[in-house]
Order: C-alpha cells, then sequence, then structure tokens
C-alpha cells in the first residue's frame, strides 16, 4: 500500500497493523534552552528541521557556543534530502555553517531567514558549497518521499514560519517559535485558515513551541511596543535615547524608526550584529527606512542630543556588546551624558538578570535615566494561543517541542486540556527516535545527542574531562611541584621547586610555600626509603601528603600537578 | 553649647555654624547585595549598624562569603561603644564572628536576632569573649554620646527592628530591611506610631530601605502566603508535600505548620541551617508547633504520603542544600516519587535564576508536580509603603540604603516626591564619610571598604591577582612548560616537558603538543645563540612564542607557566 501512495499523500485510516510510522527525532532543542534541530525520517527520507547553537551553560568553562552532534544524520547522508529552516534566530540557523562544513544538506527557508544565513554562510566562505532555494509562505517542496510547505508565521523575527510535513504516516505540523499577533508590524497574522485546513484534512501531530506555556493569556502585539516607543519619545524629548533590543528584532527596530521619524530624530545603528541583520533586512524589504534618517555614528557630533536615537546590542548584558562597553565607558564612540535616557526593549533571559543588573547600575551611576519597564512584548505563543492552534489542527498526537522540562510538560497537561489522549501525548528528550503512525507511537531507540563544545577554533576537543579541570582550577587554583631525580638513583637533584597560581597571595604564602617545600621533601625521602621508585607511585604520594597538608591548614582543594624531571 | 546638651538630646536649631555634624560611614550594603554595616561617629563615639556578609559574585571564582573591611573600625575601636542589630538575616548578621575575631564590641539586639547570632558565635567558640544585650522593642540602650532605641517593625523574619539614634546633631532614623505588614503572622504591625512621634520631634536623616523601590504599591501580608497554603493542602490532599523557603523565615514555617495541623499532616524539617532557625525561634518562644505535628525524618517511612509535609531549605537553588540535593537524587533520606508536589515558597534572587529552574526541571522529570507562582511575599516595603514612613517621620534629609545604585537613586526620586529638598538626598557609596548636621551635609573623606573575600578558611588573603588567574584559567586552562638547564651553560638537560590542564583533550592534542615542544625548543635556541641566558627572559621568550603559536593554531589563549629548573 505504501508505495502505490502519492509522494507525501497523508495516509488514511486501514487496517491498524499496516499504517506506515514516521520517525521523530529531536537532535537538540529539548530540556535546554536554544541548539533547535530536529530530523524527520522515513525509509530513504530524512528531513531535518533547523540547525540551531545553544549559549554555553555556567559550567561550561571558556566555551564559546555549543553545537548539535550530528553523528546520526552524516551516519545516514544518503537519506537526508535537505534542511528546511523556520525563522533566523540564532538559536535555529547558528549551527548552519559548523554542521555544513560537514556534511553538505541543500538549505530551504523563507527570504529574510536565508539572507541571515547567507550571512553566516559568507563569513564560513561556504557560500559556493551549499544548495539554497528561497520559498515563499504557501509554498510546497518535494523532499524524498516528503512534501513541505511553508506556512505564514508571527515571532519576534520577520518572516517565520510554521511547517506542515506531508509524510506517508500522515501530516506532521510543526509551528516553530510563533505567537499570534493580529496586527504585526510587518507582514500578515500567522495563517490561522491554513492551520484549519490542516486540521480539517487530518494532522497526525502537531510540535508546537512551549516557550511561553507556563503564561496565562494572550501574548500582546508587537505594535503594543511601538504605541510605548511613542510615548517614552514624547515624555524624554530633550534627552539623547539610547535605546538597546535584540540585534534580530527588525520589527522592533522598524518601530523605533518610526517613532524617530515622527519625532525628528536621526537614527544611528551600533553593534555588528544588529548592523548586519538590519542591512540585510533594507535589502531585502524587510525594513522600511526613511530617506535622510540612518546617520553614521561619526555623524552623531554634528547633531544636538534631542536629535539622537541610537539603537544598539546588548539588551541581555552580553559583555562585548555595544551597550556593555557604552556602560562601562569603553566604547570609542558613544559615552553616557547626564540626561540620556537608556531604554532597555528586552526582557531577561533567565541566568542574564545579573549582567543586566550590573548595566544598568553602571548607566544610572553616569547620570542616564534608564527605563526598562513595559518596553517589551515576547514573541512567543501563551496558553490561549497554544490552545487556539490546538483548536484549529486537532492533532491526534501532541509533541511539544522548545522548551525545557518543566515547559514540555506544563504543554502536554495544556495538550490533554485541549483533548488529545494522555497516551498521544509525546514528552521526547534529545535523541529519541519516536516512532508514530496512525496506530501508534512508541519509541523505538536512542542517538547520540550531546552538544558539541566549541572554543575558539576547537570543535569538539574540549569535553568533561577539560571542563572538570577548568572547574578545579577555577575554584581552588593550583600548586606545581617540580622535581628532578637522578636516573637511576632517583635521587632528587634540584627542587621540590613549588609554583602556584590561583591559590593564596604569594606574600602571605611564603611560610606556606616553604612548608609545602618541606611536605615535599618528605614524602620523597619517605618514597625513597621504602624504595618506591616508580614515578607513578611518587607523584601519587606528593599529592596526597600535599593535599591533606593544605586542606587541615586552608580548608582548600588546589589543583596539585607533581612533575618530575629526570636528568 | 555641644558639652552641656543632655546625652543624645537632639540638637535645636540654633545658629548655623554652631550646628554639630554626625558622621555617617556606609562600610558595606550600598551598591552590591549584602553586606550591610554602617558606623555613625561623633566626636569619641562610634556606634555600628549590622554586620553582615555578602555571597560572592560571579567573578569571584571560588570565593565562599565577603565581608566587610572594618580597617576604620579598628583604627578608631576605642570610640567604637557597640554593634546595634535590626535583624537575623545573614546579610546584617553573617560577618559578626570574623569581625568580632578582630575587634570586640558588644552587640545589641531583641531576643531572635540575639539567639541566632549567638548560634554563630558558639560555632566559632567567641560565646565567652563577647560581651551581649538583649533590649526590647520600645527600649532605649545609651552608646557613649548616643541614645538608640529599638522600634518594632515587620519583615521576612520576625523580632526585627528600626533604629532611632539620638545623636548631638540630631535623630537618626534606620528603618533596617522592612515592610508593612498590618496583619503579621507574629507579633505586631511596625511601630507606625513611634516613627510618627519621631517625625513630631523632628528627625535629621532618615536611612530607608530601598529593596523594593521599584515596585509600585503595597507589599501583601505575610498572612497571604498562609492562605494560599491552606488552599494547595487543600488541592493536593493524596500527595506528599515538599514545601522549600527562607531558612530563617520563621514566619513562613509558622504557617506551613499551620496549614499541616489543619490538614492533619506531620512536619519534617530538613536542611541544617532551618533545623539551626527554628530551633532557635521555637526555644525563643517565636514559634508555635502544636505537639506531635513534628516528626524526625527516620519516620516518615511510618506515614502515609498524605500525612506528610517535608519543609525544607533551598529555595534559591542553592548547590548544597537540601532541595538540590533531593532534585538531584542525592539526599540521603528523601528520594521524588511520582505524585509528590513540591512547592517553592520564595522568589528567585538575582542569579539564581538558572539554578532554580534546574531544580524545577529535575523535580518535574522525576514526576513531581512543581508549584511556584503566587506562593510568596517580599519582606520589602514598596513604593507606598516607603512614602508612609516618609509622611510619618517628615526626615530633613534622607539617605536611602540597603540597595544596588538603581535602587538608591529611584529612592532618592521617591525622596524628592515627598518633600525632600534635592540637596537634602544624599545617595552614598560604601566607604564614603557623610558629616551631617541641621544646617549642612557634606562628604568629608573616605574609608577603605572593599569586602574582604573569604576562602575555606582563608580571610583576606585572595585578592585580585589570584581571581585574575583563577578566572584566566577558567576559560583556558593552563600549558606548563618544565626545563632543566645546566647550570652556567644553560644548556638542555632535560625537557622541555609540556603538560596541559584544562586546555584541550590530551588524546587530540598529541600533535599540538609535539609542535608545542619544538616551538619551545626553538625559542630556548634561539635565546642562547643570543646569548640571553637570564632566566627572566628565557621564560618571556617562552610565553611569547608558545602562546603566539597557540593562538593562531587554536585561537586559546591559555595561561603558559614556563618552569626553568638548575640542575
Amino acid at each position: 500500500m505504501k508505495m502505490n501512495m502519492k509522494k507525501g499523500e497523508p495516509y488514511r485510516k486501514g487496517k491498524a497493523s499496516k499504517a506506515p510510522s514516521v520517525k521523530i527525532i529531536p537532535l537538540g532543542g529539548l530540556e535546554q534552552i536554544g541548539m533547535n534541530i530536529t530530523a524527520i525520517e522515513y525509509e530513504d527520507t530524512i528531513v531535518v528541521i533547523d540547525c540551531g547553537l545553544a549559549f554555553p551553560e555556567e559550567d561550561m568553562l571558556g566555551i564559546d557556543l555549543v553545537i548539535p552532534d550530528v553523528s546520526y544524520l552524516k551516519e545516514n547522508i544518503e537519506k537526508v534530502k535537505g534542511l528546511v529552516v523556520t525563522h533566523g534566530h540564532e538559536d535555529h540557523i547558528g549551527a548552519i555553517p559548523y554542521v555544513e562544513k560537514e556534511m553538505n544538506m541543500p538549505i530551504y527557508a523563507t527570504k529574510l531567514t536565508m539572507g541571515l544565513i547567507e550571512n553566516k554562510l559568507k563569513e564560513h566562505n561556504l557560500m559556493n558549497n551549499v544548495k539554497r532555494k528561497v520559498v515563499k509562505h504557501g509554498q510546497t517542496i518535494n523532499l524524498g518521499c516528503f512534501r513541505v510547505e511553508f506556512i505564514r508565521s508571527n515571532h519576534s523575527i520577520a518572516d517565520s514560519s510554521g511547517l506542515a510535513i506531508y509524510t506517508p504516516a500522515g501530516i506532521l505540523v510543526h509551528t516553530g517559535d510563533f505567537k499570534v499577533d493580529f496586527t504585526p508590524v510587518f507582514g500578515e497574522t500567522i495563517d490561522l485558515q491554513r492551520y484549519a485546513e490542516l486540521g480539517k484534512k487530518g494532522v497526525l501531530a502537531l510540535m508546537a513551541d512551549s516557550t511561553n506555556v507556563e503564561r496565562p493569556g494572550f501574548t500582546p502585539s508587537e505594535k503594543k511596543v511601538g504605541r510605548t516607543f511613542d510615548i517614552l519619545f514624547s515624555e524624554n524629548k530633550n534627552s539623547r535615547l539610547i535605546i538597546a533590543t535584540f540585534a534580530s528584532n527588525v520589527d522592533r527596530v522598524q518601530q523605533i524608526i518610526n517613532s524617530a521619524d515622527k519625532y525628528g530624530r536621526k537614527v544611528i545603528i551600533e553593534g555588528r550584529s544588529m548592523v548586519n541583520v538590519i542591512n540585510t533586512a533594507s535589502e531585502l524589504g524587510f525594513i522600511q527606512i526613511p530617506d535622510n534618517t540612518l546617520i553614521d555614528i561619526e555623524q552623531m557630533k554634528n547633531y544636538p542630543d534631542e536629535q539622537i536615537v541610537l539603537i544598539t546590542t546588548g539588551s541581555q548584558g552580553e559583555n562585548m556588546a555595544a551597550l556593555s562597553r557604552i556602560a562601562a565607558n569603553i566604547h570609542s564612540k558613544v559615552s553616557i551624558k547626564p540626561g540620556d535616557t537608556v531604554i532597555l526593549s528586552s526582557s531577561p533571559i533567565p541566568g542574564n538578570e545579573k549582567a543586566i543588573n550590573k548595566i544598568i547600575n553602571e548607566l544610572e551611576m553616569k547620570g542616564a535615566k534608564v527605563i526598562f519597564q513595559d518596553t517589551h512584548v515576547s514573541g512567543h505563543a501563551c496558553q490561549e494561543e497554544l490552545k487556539l492552534i490546538y483548536a484549529l489542527t486537532k492533532p491526534q498526537y501532541a509533541i511539544p517541542v522548545h522548551g525545557e522540562y518543566r515547559h514540555l510538560k506544563r504543554h502536554a497537561q495544556l495538550a490533554m486540556e485541549m483533548g488529545v489522549e494522555k497516551d498521544h501525548v509525546q514528552i521526547l528528550s534529545n535523541g529519541m527516535i519516536l516512532e508514530l503512525s496512525a496506530d501508534s507511537s512508541k519509541i523505538t531507540g536512542h542517538v547520540t545527542s550531546q552538544g558539541v563544545l566549541v572554543d575558539g577554533l576547537g570543535v569538539g576537543d574540549v569535553g568533561n574531562i577539560v571542563l572538570r579541570d577548568r572547574q578545579h582550577l577555577s575554584q581552588n587554583g593550583l600548586i606545581i611541584v617540580v622535581v628532578a631525580l637522578e636516573k637511576n638513583s632517583n635521587l632528587l637533584v634540584a627542587g621540590p621547586d613549588i609554583v602556584s597560581r590561583g591559590f593564596v597571595y604569594v606574600r602571605e604564602s611564603e611560610n606556606l610555600m616553604d612548608e609545602c617545600h618541606d611536605v615535599v621533601e618528605d614524602a620523597l625521602n619517605d618514597c625513597l626509603e621504602r624504595n618506591i621508585t616508580d614515578w607513578g607511585k611518587l607523584k601519587t604520594s606528593i599529592k596526597d601528603e600535599l593535599g591533606d597538608f593544605l586542606w587541615k591548614r586552608t580548608k582548600r582543594n588546589p589543583m596539585i600537578l607533581p612533575i618530575i624531571t629526570e636528568v
């Protein structure tokens, strides 16, 4: 029966035992924030949805970013028909250049999303290596035995998409990150009619955004922030305005530009990532900037404060972003003056609160007024919007995506409230293989899915041991013990020399270091007396004796590195 | 005139030039969270208000806690008449044992506050060394030329006080941490009448709590949480209940016990700090526990789940606290079962969000239901409560305390809205000496006030250099280069041996390490050829050459430690 079906035609219920099943394999994006990537597989076809990065957790010391482990895709490279991308945020596109270097997949995305992907490919010199196709909302593409339809959506970045994936097992609907904005700044409301049509056809499974599932009600329209800007511009007519927001929120920047135009201010855009996004959005027609509005930062001095609005990155307190540098007075072009008004048009992503606090304090100390309340709306659906999508699509199965476990679980509960049967709600974790048919769903396996750490140019060369060492060093510092032993006799020729870093003030620790010297010498003598000559054992003995001594004396536990040189 | 004044009598306005002035010196508690300590000084008298600790900032790697620098007090030890303490929170009492070891001050506090201080003194074997006097609300004590009155207050810990300090320059009012609770769980409403009387007498300066100054309205009564508990107990009748809250919030624990009593549950208290506080509160009569309500954790197995409520520490996600250990399944006595209900009765202190998130996820994964919304009220005054205190005390000067700069500044604005003249509002920073009289206020000096870092047994032996090294090691790891050189000739006898930690996987880096070896050898040979024999220069050369090489190859910047042994 399967062989006779039209490509991508949804399966109609027949005999239970014969229902074809599709595999859904999240390779990232569940449990932690970021790194969204999901594989959909049926026989000889794999389609990948999104390919994002994650920012390192606090205990990933020194790590720059985290990308998905695509070993499973590489092993099945001949099946991989393409990568479909829902929108242009880092957690959905950021890993593309790293993954494309390892395995070549054609990329399908809407215009702005593709523009942002291409910025990344250019940076990594990959433009000639990667096949790309821009698709329009409403368009359907054929990928192996699947058809994938891009559905118009709303989110905190323009041109975002939901997906309908027509598989032999049935239709899978993936919302991407979304909200329902009845009055979007750019474009139209999410294509609710199409979701309804799909629901009428019959949706096998809905994979929907769980980010805001703990919040009751509806997320307000992006336009609400525009009205706030108008009020703030009119209330702060005599100040220079500095507004920080997410680099990728083109509609937010559009609204700031609208207010600037209305109140006769020139606009400066500062921060590399924002300049890149706005350039791309402007070239592709996703932002309308009136003539003579944008000025270069060098021209700022030619205008009085009340005719300036500076839009900048760094609203999350990111260390190297423009706003941090401005707040810390180390920005080469902008310094805060009393009377400046700074608007943070964002809300803190969990984990960033302290960094943002620090910036607010620094700005206020320099005399700026900082406004951060009611200056942002979320890009993600709250409970009532999610319910709406369930009401329209009426899926047989619900597979919550895009959230930590707590969100997935709350989402599961919401799906059941919306009529999905309890055993048709699947909370997955990364790497699980879910096999889904009209008749049944089950976890049939696991693939590797732990994030790959990127540190400098190194991809995957920092793992748990290295991180554990960094952790140990960061908490307690280290003590190096160098001894030179005579060949064969193992007699001490030089040392022990004791060197410490990150442990204790050198001056205050002089006595302590002398004592360490004695402890090591005793340990070595003791070994010699007992005819212990094995270097491993000598090192262990030094470590143990010195470790005990230091713990007793200081209640600290530095890393101890005995180094033996043979001369 | 001063000499004829009755001790502590407020100064009545006379000739402007003769008005006596009092010094107010915050040694901590401003700009950062925690470590509250303020000195009030007049001629031969210093009174210290509070003596708290702070928890380390994120960049203070490996530091356990931060205590105030009391050098100024030590230098003026003969003037220091005593320490008056407003309430028993760590950020107001935590540094007492450390400071009392260095300088002996008699301590004055109300009963519960003193009980909690004594717990600390006992731990540090200081009970016989420190003079202590328990005072009652309404009582006034004489300290040098000051009188200090303890005023009944409300806060998230019972028995908290505001202070009126009668100085020759006038009356200073210090609110301590406070809120206005018209229906407190224990005791009575903050003594608003006394604040009004003081206002009638004439208050020179008000030092009030700035924590919640950004929040409009009134903080709800603690009783509100009690009503929520009753609802949650009735809605979760069949679950075991685990409730996490702040160890010191005796009234919160009282309300949980009240609900437990009402719904027929036995109570277990878990977590060392909470057990200590509740024992002290119970001995001193600040909590009423019905007979046969409290059971030992060992007895838990003798009761069905629906008859148990476990109250625990760790609501802020603290690593070693009971709740984290329960969530991570490493608690020796409690493990989560599906069906458990966990209530977080707290709100995240900024910086703790991610740790709390992690615990919620872990608990939910193990099948618990986690409730964290509307289960907490703050212990700090919002805008309308602060305005009330201003309206009652009508101070000549306002000196915002207890907050980061942003809070102090917002508080300054509120004080002006309440009629305090602009140049009578003083935003101080730690270490400033403010001289205040009925006629004038000015900053007349600075004292050292940077926090002292405590790491293990070491107090003050970890400073910026050590922290910078820990930071460097944590981000990039280290590479040690050991070479043994022959005496005089400086010829290489052994090595270079390269050892790395926290840099890169050893296996993956074998080639890299070989190359490092060659780079160092080249650097040394180059030095020898150029007759460079100074060890400092040799080390610099190794560092520079190897650093350049590694940056080019890896875009990483490990700490490089060349060690030369002479044999």
